[in-house]
């Protein structure tokens, strides 16, 4: 049985997601194409040398009736309402970050799901399929490190454009974090709390850089973050968890060991795309076979609006240089199932 | 398009094959199986839910109009006679190692193939897949350690079975680092020298283990590799290439590292079945599409025999303390691909 | 020309400098002891074969006309009486920390010194002379990884008694940091903040433990150091320097790589006393070195000042919740040094 | 009690071991020196602010009557006759490599030293207390991975100049391994191979580099050790023990671990004087101990004739091609002691 996916969004992600599903996944294919840019979405029709038709509308696409599933990976500002549209059509959806623009834009699509019924939206928060987190987690549900009581992190960029600034390592970096540790410990978010230390004089003058994050959990545990996106060397992603009986620490990218010119080295990544390039695939497996299935065992909608509330908390702290306090809801029951 | 396959034994590692034929690679269905009990044959085309006929013989399945091409995963000793009938036949033939039990009848396939005049054979070393050896070679390849002199590899299992003896060291175990190593340094052998050190008492009566095997090649690299099947604490293997300015090793697989129990960690495999999982997927995968293309690109059948030719060589060395040359044509010109 | 001490204070750390001083550096010999127990001083005359006096007081030993320095190695609270003789009479002494029990003690020492117009004191900070230290400070100083922004670091202890407990984590762990971090960086504080995460279920119940501690510098960077005195695993020192363009890290204590039990291992040392061992030879010889100069090179009371302000402000932070300024005069042009 | 040396030799390494006797070590001192450059004696007395004598010869210095031991640094091939005039007069003498040039000229003074009575002699093999070794014969004699049964070396050295050539990849490189290796084994040498690899463009004409030297042990053990002195990268000394239960490598040496340059690195030293600098401390702080105790702990006259020879054989099999059988003589009981 195959899963026929209609994907809204042809742009660089999107063209990755059809050539994955297309030529490297199993179970699904890509029927049915809409963009904004018409030509683009033809264009890549015959690139991927798919057979799919191309809509003139997103909603025309969800609606049609030989898509049985939904991507939505096109600009941010419109994922709310393609998003919500799938839920009415009832069909299974999966959504790039962010679920939407901000957090009552994705409380509206968890409602909605919740009054449709049926888990149907999954969020892109590819992190939770990395083959170095899952080791992780797993590492720590086996209790070898005993119960966890911090972590420390750094989100690392080697630089960023002048376009990147503002409230951008809390939305478009740190955003990662928010979620990906949530589900490591299986927790959530009591309190934020941003510190700039020394900028560096790599960051342009719009731009803060680095920021230190602290977030406190509901089990008592203390997260802090480096975010440093013009730190010059590498894109590095380092998470150590301390546990009441030893540390794990997220592994490194597996690299070829050099002696060379006097040093004995392993390389770090610069280029961001390469370092999570084969969780997309396990994540849309992931998705595809579950949807089949009629699950979602994925980041849901509730995941999507408490990484957005979570990251409007770190931005206020950011601004007031306070520890702000994040009040959300329980989880509903809807949404619980074994993690 | 898809390649429909047909695969002869559907063991151990033929189920493996089909499923991820079937559930994890694209461009491929399985549509024909033949194994000597026939009713595990019917069993797995239930399992995996497939579409596909169970053939009386391996003959009729390589003959049968709707099967593009053929796997065989069936006994070693039959391997000869499928690979020989594909090619009578003009379709691809993928064969898990063994080629052929002897190097006789590797070359017997080796003749039958250039006489049918179209490269049709790959064979089963799935190690130049794994992402750990192409990144070591693409290191060489770049130039980053200079021209290869010596290369130090281990080879080293936890234990083996009583039914694990004589010459299986050399024909079951180093048979992966010989074709490896050839592909990685784009050399051949010319001689080959065994030496055993003093026995493990975990060693059973029948085996010498550990033993050290010194290879050197048409360009005159050494390579020593030792070979050590008892050695208790996991699978474990080792390549460091040595080349005129610096050395590059064989990246260790990708693991948590942990302070515990007053030691900073990562594990060691001990189930060889997980070391090289996923070169077997990229592997097929490339099998698939490179017949699609009417291409063989993976190791043909000339390697396949110059394997055999040179694990009988190191059996003789080992045999009699002495270092044996290997003598061997060169490569016809049938087989050259860039490579 | 050798530098004839005399030592107050002869328990474990007194005994271990004086078998040093004795037999294992250069420069110096210990001719006169004292200590509140007379018995053991004299014990220890037999047992390390010194030719040395044993003194009543450490007043009338700090007189004696044939000490030229003197060693402190008493009880904390007598430390202050000791150094103010020593430098009442002119000579040079070594302290071990703390220097005062108190801020304002520690300030009497400097304006004593002070007044006698010629540096005489060096507390006791051995990380200081810590190979690994070292290392880590020619990194930043060569420029290796740019301006210095941030700095991570952990102080873990596998378990501490129940005598250990209240301020402790702050005026006996953390003083080391306090210190050797104002020394790596060139720096002074400027705030302290402390967090209190998820206790451990091996902290005893007087002790919060871990504590997270946040300093900021007057240059701009931000210190945090996580505090863990029941760890479990081991004592383990941790400490990374984030600069503009690369990070640097304390070398780990070398150790043997194994391979065994399905792990690839270093160990972690369970002992506090050995893992800065080398650095005590280190401390003593230069500062037998440095006195035979008439001069000092090592930490001075102004260090050990600024340590007590540091320890004073992160118990009222730990203790209030708030982050705590920490003011504190310039540096007097007297302590002013290439350091 | 200060041990009197008499220092012959005041080149490099004599005036390297004058200033650590001097200025590190703690228990003797030099009084007396001699070397075939009068002035260059006289002008290390002023520079090391010695009270010592230069004598005329170095026979008349073994005599002085205030000299206790005596320390051999001259050239080579004068070492015998002071080593042999030192025995004949009772007194303890450190010879640093080589003990001989010959290993005639070895086993004459092993046989003098046997018929004096009283061992008296220990030779330069500094690597014996090298703490990384140190560690390492640890892990091994603790059983921590069981009984050894291979040893893979590499010596590498950035490079050599034209006067290094022929024969001096065994003599003045291998020859640190064939002593340290048979006490990290407590075991001897029964035969030797070596193979020449291709050769590195950067050796030059008169010199076969790299070279894999194999040698087997009376226990059963193999040893294999790449030497290789152009290796471009650093100055790099590696040893795994392979045992039954699991491997131990020689640590490497500390090295502050940074992230820069899309590199996790550590550093490689170059200087080889660097890589067992603290170990000439360790060593002759412990002959200094030893002798004043009438005894020798440290490698005897015994090991520096078994070097001798066995460097003989991996010099005839580097020439002839075969492995070459090592025959000696048991170690005479007068050698026997724990070690």
């Amino acid at each position: 049985m195959t899963l026929r996916l209609g994907v809204i969004g042809t742009g660089a992600i999107g063209q990755e997601h059809i050539h994955r599903l297309t030529w490297t996944l199993s179970g699904a294919s890509v029927v049915a194409l809409n963009d904004i840019n018409k030509d683009q979405a033809q264009a890549v029709v015959r690139k991927e040398g798919l057979e799919a038709k191309v809509y003139e509308s997103g909603q025309e696409l969800i609606g049609a009736a030989d898509v049985d599933a939904v991507v939505v990976t096109s600009w941010g500002p419109t994922h709310e309402e393609f998003v919500l549209a799938s839920i009415a059509a009832g069909k299974p959806v999966f959504c790039e970050k962010p679920l939407a623009t901000t957090a009552a834009g994705s409380l509206r699509i968890v409602e909605a799901e919740i009054e449709r019924g049926k888990p149907l939206v999954q969020v892109g928060f590819m992190r939770r399929y990395d083959s170095g987190y899952r080791a992780l987690k797993k590492v720590i549900n086996d209790g070898k490190i005993g119960e966890p009581l911090l972590v420390h992190c750094a989100h690392r960029n080697p630089s960023v454009p002048e376009a990147y600034f503002g409230d951008m390592p809390i939305h478009d970096t740190f955003i990662h974090e928010i979620d990906v540790l949530r589900w490591l410990l299986d927790d959530d978010y009591v309190s934020a709390q941003v510190i700039a230390p020394r900028k560096s004089r790599f960051a342009h003058a719009r731009l803060q850089d680095p920021l230190m994050v602290l977030l406190e959990t509901r089990k008592g545990r203390l997260i802090d973050t480096e975010i440093f996106v013009n730190c010059q060397y590498g894109y590095d992603i380092q998470c150590q968890v301390v546990g009441e009986t030893g540390t794990a620490s997220l592994p490194e990218p597996m690299s070829v060991l050099m002696r060379s010119e006097a040093k004995l080295s392993t390389e770090i990544l610069t280029d961001w795309k390469k370092r999570f390039i084969d969780s997309y695939d396990v994540e849309l497996q992931a998705w595809i076979n579950a949807t089949l299935r009629g699950e979602v065992d994925g980041p849901t909608s509730w995941d999507g609006y408490f990484a957005a509330v979570t990251g409007d908390a770190c931005v206020e702290a950011m601004h007031s240089g306070n520890k702000v306090p994040i009040s959300i809801a329980d989880r509903p029951a809807f949404y619980n199932r074994d993690r």
